[in-house]
């Protein structure tokens, strides 16, 4: 009997690998660590991961992989890039060219991969500790605004800075910050408290990107910078080729979410 | 009247520039966070880029300017790289060619500046927890070793970890962890307590750079990862060419110690 909830990352990736499993992840190997996924030219990677260093908070990366490479060596050793998320998108010139379950026709060998921390994470220990997460609440996704706050520009790779909301009880929202603070490689602590005019949003109703949620009496919206900004901005550079994981269907590592938490060996 | 321990970074720089100043850095503008320095050309940025991000705890990267621009636009906004350091030393293929109080006949278009973080910040808070720490007490250099333990290679920079050493009483050593775990851009938490041998030390007494340090009764060697790494990984990749600050004469940022022990912006 298969539970995709509690089997092992190395046995989700195989069940997709095989076309077995061929829907989106949440829920997928609770307990583990999910990741976005960019792939990118060599000759783009620099740009790309100087990028995410200027920008830890929206590009918290977890692993690189050598060009041509395929396997993420520290976060699912003996794992293929190519063949171990669900569904990916191919975009040439920054326009989605294609959708495909594996990349073993696109791959070429000056691919590098990164994988990029989510805040599926972060969205388990909030609840883990007592603090509501409205859009797991209410069924839907979560709230996303682009922001009038720049990213620090990297060559080609620049643009506003992408942010999730989550509305929070005031009391809890120093428990919010003090739960997401643990998780750096999450998105981490957040990076604006109510006032959302003070970085560009004008109407909380009508996100950019995913659903509005209910907003209650005595609450705050509370904003994290978000894993879209990434692939944001790697489109508007308008790259060659770019290739991401589709929505929601995301890389499972095998990385445990504690280990998140704690600085690295 | 000057006093170099309370002026600020821009004031420090400004003597480093001019010439006025041109000893070791330690014990000047007290509170900031100094940095050392790697310059490399464009074509092994990237290479170089990626080992820091996969060996973070030894290369925790401050800041990486744009190729060419000497200024290190967020940890100190106006600052040149080039006159900004009391001295320099340029390496070609690896081998020491130079020692030079700036780089203005040195620099090229192509030049990318890293400034990582360094134990200078610690040591710091360590003392003011009341941990002792030995070799400011007995007026030496910190104790470095050479390990067994491989760093994860990224194209030609490859090479073993090495680490500081600074003896603990027993009962501090949890504080000591506590401590440094604050500021992982200034290596973080340690990466070994006790059992030198397990990590290839086979005497403590004759350290592989800086001086020996008594270790008392009721004190274990505690290792932290050592920014003399990826310096020494970087030399044995012969690059054609590297410039580093010189040994002791770091870059004095703009960056509080405070400011490392927080989430970025």
């Amino acid at each position: 009997m298969f539970t995709p909830s509690s089997v092992h990352p190395k046995v989700m990736r195989e069940k997709i690998r095989t076309g077995e499993w061929q829907s989106p992840t949440a829920g997928c190997s609770v307990g583990y660590v999910q990741a976005n996924l960019v792939v990118l030219p060599q000759a783009l990677a620099y740009e790309f991961l100087l990028f995410c260093h200027r920008n830890p908070k929206p590009c918290p990366l977890l692993e690189v992989t050598d060009a041509g490479d395929p396997e993420p060596r520290t976060a699912a050793p003996g794992a293929d890039l190519r063949v171990a998320v669900p569904k990916y998108h191919v975009y040439r010139g920054g326009a989605l060219e294609q959708e495909t379950t594996n990349l073993l026709e696109v791959w070429r060998e000056d691919l590098v991969g990164f994988l990029l921390g989510c805040s599926f994470t972060f969205d388990v220990a909030l609840q883990r500790a007592g603090v509501p997460v409205r859009h797991l609440e209410e069924g839907k996704n979560v709230s996303m605004y682009i922001t009038n706050r720049p990213c620090r520009p990297s060559g080609s790779f620049a643009g506003p800075l992408v942010v999730s909301m989550r509305p929070i009880p005031a009391a809890l929202i120093p428990r919010a910050v003090e739960v997401t603070a643990r998780f750096p490689l999450a998105h981490g602590a957040p990076v604006h408290v109510g006032e959302p005019e003070a970085i560009g949003i004008s109407d909380l109703s009508r996100p950019h990107f995913g659903d509005a949620v209910s907003i209650r009496s005595g609450e705050a919206p509370v904003f994290w910078a978000c894993g879209v900004t990434p692939q944001a901005v790697a489109m508007h550079a308008k790259p060659e080729l770019m290739i991401t994981h589709a929505p929601g269907h995301m890389f499972i590592t095998d990385l445990s979410e504690e280990e998140l938490a704690h600085s690295p060996m």
